[in-house]
């Protein structure tokens, strides 16, 4: 009887996720608070056929005062429970095709990146501690490992790069401060998915599997990867690829 | 003979570069264009008593046009050479004395210490590339490192911690961008200094201290270490201190 709120739910990734999550049992999974910023009938047609499981929620993550409306919004949902999972999922990858010199787009993806997930974060932690399990994903990516950076410097993406950076260590300052109270905040590396953002079919997951090894983690009871940077486990995968990206262990950072 | 640019050199570490620099030969270092983005009878005087080696030049880091006016000003002052090293050190550490929930100075201290960086390298990247040194420091700190979060979370500084660890990944992607012209690109921690920064008087060393370790990093031939986070060595406290701050070696990021 757990609930969920995942950022970015319009399409991709996200909508993956509330699509799973909506999948099993309700004595599982209790509500889904699935955001996104403008329409998306992909989302409204999968909390159609919920039974009102899922519930759509106006939330456009740039904008701190719309975060605390939709924070007010989910509390009054919940109806004095608390909220048990929140995934940080909305995000936007920028690129600067001349290399990091030609980089005018650092601001906006760390405004998306970085100062949105703080600022949901913290209107919904108050939801969080009433909550059961207390548990924050922010969905990141390997390349925001400054340890892997030469493994991807093919990709001229260094706004995404350094803004993933930046909020894995936005995590892990989350991390240390909430451990005591029983939380659990993760930078969670899905995988390279077949997403807009993940450059389609060229890409080694469907967004499905990749929800499904994503929840597999992020349902691992216990605090043990607080303010770790897990990796996803997709079986087969495991050493097919370089960097060991489908191995279920720990990215360095 | 190199020449020099220094941002941040009204005081603190940034002057004691900029003294360190000045004190050398004239047949090692040629010009030091010490930056300032307002008054500073400290570096005014340095410059009175430098025979022309030490220059003043005004640069607010936050301000992408007037950083691209000092550009044109070194440039038209070097007289048709190139610059060989420029040092990134203007920065904040802005804190958050609630944790991170309580912060609200990220945007502004990513604008200082991570884009200013960026507008800064950017603008002179020209003058670089016809210099012969090809080397960019930019002052960082192990509290930038994510790996050792835990050991600085005593310190409720959660923006400065961030954005360091922004600026570690924007300085790889330099880096990697430029080594095969043969430009070495660190991010230099210097170490607890006894600055309006670090505090004053309970710090490890003395700006000059640093400033001379942090030389001898600087001054070292080759692009061994480009992409690197190397620490200072400073002799008798390299046992001494937890996470071997003071042994020279590289930090984890
Ligand atoms: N795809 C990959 O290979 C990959 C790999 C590693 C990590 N990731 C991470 O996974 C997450 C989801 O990516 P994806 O592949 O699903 O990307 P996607 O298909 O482009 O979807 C991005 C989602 O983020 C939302 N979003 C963007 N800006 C927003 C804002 N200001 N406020 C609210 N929502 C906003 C989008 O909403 P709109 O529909 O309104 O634009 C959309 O729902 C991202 O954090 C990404 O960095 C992806
Ligand atoms: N002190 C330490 O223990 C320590 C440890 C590790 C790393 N560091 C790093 O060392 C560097 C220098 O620190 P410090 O200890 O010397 O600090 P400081 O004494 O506070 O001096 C900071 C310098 O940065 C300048 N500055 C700030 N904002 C600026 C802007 N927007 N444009 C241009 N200049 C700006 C200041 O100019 P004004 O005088 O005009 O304010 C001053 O010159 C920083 O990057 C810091 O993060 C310090």
């Amino acid at each position: 009887m757990a609930s969920y709120l995942i950022t970015g739910a319009s399409r991709g990734f996200g909508l993956a996720l509330a699509r799973q999550l909506a999948s099993l049992p309700a004595s599982d999974v209790s509500k889904v608070f699935a955001t996104a910023r403008g329409e998306s009938p992909a989302l409204e047609g999968l909390a159609k056929t919920s039974s009102g499981r899922v519930v759509v929620v106006n939330l456009d993550v740039t904008n701190e005062v719309a975060v605390k409306q939709a924070a007010a919004e989910v509390e009054a949902k919940l109806e004095g429970k608390g909220l048990d999972v929140l995934i940080n999922n909305a995000g936007v990858c920028q690129y600067a095709s001349e290399g990091v010199k030609s980089m005018d787009n650092l601001a906006e993806s760390f405004t998306i990146n970085v100062l949105g997930v703080h600022w949901v974060t913290r209107a919904f932690l108050p939801l969080l501690q009433k909550g059961s399990l207390k548990k924050v994903a922010n969905i990141s990516s390997t390349l925001g490992s400054i340890t892997l950076a030469r493994s991807a410097h093919y990709l001229p993406a260094p706004a995404y790069k350094i803004s993933k950076a930046a909020m894995n260590s936005l995590t892990v300052q989350y991390a240390l401060d909430y451990e005591k109270e029983g939380f659990t905040f993760i930078a969670l590396a899905p995988g390279w998915m077949k997403t807009d953002l993940g450059g389609g079919d060229m890409a080694d997951l469907t967004p499905e599997e990749a929800a499904k090894a994503s929840l597999d983690i992020i349902f691992r009871p216990g605090q043990e990867l607080n303010g770790q940077f897990p990796k996803v486990f997709v079986q087969g995968w495991e050493k097919a690829k370089g960097n060991n990206q489908y191995d279920g262990s720990n990215s360095a950072w």
